[in-house]
């Protein structure tokens, strides 16, 4: 159902919305995230958006983006490179790395590049297909 | 102002709020995460949580929980171990397990423990003190 290499694209916009509704359902209002002069304070030129959003993305891709729905994420890494702004368009690509086929257990690489061609995330997930 | 070994401790309950507000916003609605009998025909008892919710909570300890705010996640990982369910109520539990002083990199290792004291989760993360 995999195969090594496979690849998946899709895109991702940090919307208000988005935005919005991370701050208030995790309320954390850490003023990198909240306060622009704060954040310009330190070298940013803008609110830095919490990384975890992008997990949350990963979510999205694994739950709904995969050709199979039975399964599981199993554990997820993920690197920080460089910073996302509101209202980024990131652009998501992730690919199989390796495949245990006998416990079903498949491995992705993925990254995020935002509208500037700038890898500003990369990761791996392993995720388990349910019996 | 870190010290290794120093611990912070809090508590996370995966509301109707949290669980809806992330199926919102990140839309992965995979049957696991929505659809009862699905769940129940894997071997569930229920619906099971995003573990990208979990995610979202290292957002808040490392954003709001932590005695300094000029602070940024480099890198961070986790490892999903059991299921989490709707209405869980989670300790976590993170430590100081690295300092690299020249560098203000600080690394923690944290855990998710449920109600029933099974721990649901862990992982590491990683920030850096911004100057």
């Amino acid at each position: 159902m995999f195969e090594l290499g496979d690849e998946f694209n899709s895109e991702f916009k940090i919307s208000n919305d988005i935005y919005n509704g991370f701050v208030n359902i995790f309320n954390d209002k850490n003023p990198l995230h909240v306060d622009f002069d704060f954040a310009k304070n330190y070298g940013y030129s803008g609110i830095v958006m919490h990384g975890n959003i992008l997990n949350g993305f990963v979510s999205h891709f694994i739950g709904e983006q995969l050709p199979i729905k039975n399964i599981v994420i199993l554990s997820q890494n993920i690197k920080f490179n460089n910073p996302v702004y509101l209202n980024d368009h990131l652009q998501f690509n992730a690919s199989v790395s390796e495949i245990y086929e006998s416990v079903n257990v498949i491995n992705f690489n993925f990254k995020f590049i935002n509208q500037k061609k700038i890898t500003v995330a990369k990761g791996k997930v392993q995720i388990k297909k349910l019996n």
